[in-house]
């Protein structure tokens, strides 16, 4: 480490490892047929690894999806010359410029959308996906407007007015088997006798329903493309991904905690016997979570250690009782090295890996390969 | 709001109203005494509000404290002349390059500092605070070491060599009346029968004990200047704060849900009875709390409303079964007015205000008084 604040240090061939893990894992279940073209999923900052200092890892991707016509056009500034999806739900459709020199592919989700592309002969030629309202409910048609709606479209598909017509749905629960095939049930019943590509599967669904999955048109992969596998580590199909991001963080100086004696804001954490706590420069104030239901995970000279005290806007603290050759200067790895995955530390804190991922803020300075400072991870 | 996403709007004079409010307050406590001064704690980019785009707001603050000395260096180049002090512990003083245009204020946490200073007689003339470890133990001496340590501080401020001496400290748990009592007895007994002004008392030290907090040298307040009292809006003394950061995002389509039809990821809401719920382009990614242990409060049209199902990372859902005039385009207050004070949305995230403050990602746009589409907040 090269600056006395966090780190957070980006592996952009790790993403491309994990995207190509996937294309052969889609491969190997499609048995036959064509497999599923990848979506990558690069919304939130490419769920905040950096949507531009990112962009070429994604390369080998059959399309990009981002929020926001602004993340769609900086792509495009920047050289993305395949597909765009625009997922943002609820987009005003008229505010669209073009399609740039890649097909733009617009998600539609509500009936005014669905007027713009009728009344406004001038859009441009989208791709349009109609969204299925689903369990999820974010959005999207429920079943009885789904036909209508889709006849509404293919009318204007049938006049060359857009581009072409798929079905679009977000699994509320593909985490959990038995909901993902009742949600693919749902799905399937509201687009019967529909024609067109379908775009389903989420980074859960591909690894929890591969057979299914590896078939539809396209699939949508976020959380996977980073390194985190969202039904856990140890899930069969096990894929060999790589984590894409790691928190790095200084110990600036060692506190020795007599018996009884308090650590942190609300005196939450006493030693129950003499301590050694390390002072870690990172806290809430860098997007480390602040509550945390069990001590978080950690690693310093490649040693696991754990979390001992309430997170501040600045510090937290880690208990290095049992490792008396840790030294202030030391590093310590707050997660993506192969000691502390990133799903640990999002246990700890109830919440998921790409909360933790977009939550780090502007004061932790990032590190690509090539910056002066830049580590590779710890294997 | 002229934005689709989300928006921070900003309020300097609610600063500027806050620190009035605090200075009247530490005057009516001094009782014939000199009152504290007042450094305002603008660290972690001023808790969320922008430090610079806020700097003229602290104009009648004593002094500035940040983190760092970037920060420091980013403060005097927006033309800040009065006092800034590092709060940044361990911090490397031979890497200061001077105190600029007003004194600089250093914390010194651990024995390497002030061999620093006693090694380096080039080191620009800074003004030390000597840190005592306390119950936080967040950095910081000792009560043994904190007396010896101070000695060869004095003896380097006899020579001249730095530009002042005094005694500081973090209270831990200054929520707590007792705690803070017990806090305040061993720090006063650490420093006895050492000279120097005192620098100890946060936002809750000055309003739960304030007579005490008042007699001090010199105040920290931080959370309080940003409008929220730290102790709950009902705690004696009662301040007329005012909230600096109002959150605001639109509604873009209303979901009508029959009974036992889920919403979200994971299906963790589902419907009693027929329900109505906004969706609401804010989420995680924007930094809004995923983890909630009760529905978090908001407000549109200038009634109270409720989160129902899990935060996303690009949409939030609340009930508005019982608001039938609620139409998509409205805007939703998330914090930041008198309906749904920050404190209230923190309690529901079961953290504090300054980590929601910090936690809003640049994915946000913010606005400040004379940007376009600026909005005061409702009163």
């Amino acid at each position: 480490m090269t600056h006395a604040g966090p780190e957070l240090h980006i592996h952009p061939d790790a993403i491309r490892h994990n995207l190509s893990v996937l294309r052969h894992h889609l491969k190997s279940y499609a048995v036959g047929q064509t497999p599923a073209r990848i979506w990558a999923v690069a919304k939130s900052d490419a769920y905040g690894h950096g949507l531009i200092p990112t962009l070429r890892a994604f390369d080998a991707a059959d399309g990009l999806a981002v929020s926001s016509a602004d993340d769609a056009a900086a792509c495009r500034a920047a050289g993305w010359h395949k597909p765009i999806l625009l997922l943002g739900a609820g987009l005003d459709l008229t505010t669209l410029s073009g399609a740039g020199p890649g097909p733009l592919h617009v998600v539609v989700s509500n009936p005014e959308q669905v007027n713009q592309l009728e009344h406004n002969s001038k859009l441009p030629g989208l791709y349009i996906w109609l969204r299925y309202a689903g369990s999820l409910n974010h959005a999207g048609f429920k079943p009885a407007d789904y036909a209508p709606t889709w006849h509404r479209l293919a009318a204007l598909h049938a006049k060359g007015r857009i581009a072409g017509l798929g079905h679009f749905q977000h699994y509320a629960y593909a985490e959990d088997a038995a909901h993902l095939l009742a949600e693919r049930r749902q799905f399937r019943q509201t687009i019967f006798g529909l024609s067109g590509p379908v775009c389903s599967e989420n980074s859960a669904a591909t690894l929890n329903g591969p057979d299914v999955a590896a078939t539809t048109q396209w699939v949508r992969s976020g959380i996977i493309l980073y390194g985190v596998n969202p039904l856990g580590r140890h899930h069969k199909p096990g894929l060999a991904l790589r984590p894409a991001m790691t928190l790095k963080a200084r110990i600036h100086a060692i506190q020795q905690l007599e018996p009884g004696e308090a650590i942190g804001y609300g005196c939450t954490a006493r030693a129950r016997g003499p301590m050694r706590v390390g002072l870690v420069h990172c806290g809430y104030g860098h997007g480390y979570p602040r509550t945390l239901s069990t001590p978080a995970p950690c690693s310093i000279r490649g040693r696991k250690a754990h979390l001992f005290g309430r997170v501040s806007m600045d510090t937290l603290t880690i208990d290095i009782t049992a490792q008396p050759d840790i030294q202030p200067g030391d590093v310590v790895t707050l997660w993506g090295d192969h000691t502390v995955p990133v799903d640990h530390v999002a246990q700890a804190a109830d919440t998921i890996p790409a909360q933790l991922f977009t939550a780090i803020t502007p004061r932790v300075r990032r590190y690509y390969p090539g910056d002066p400072g830049y580590q590779e991870p710890t294997a």
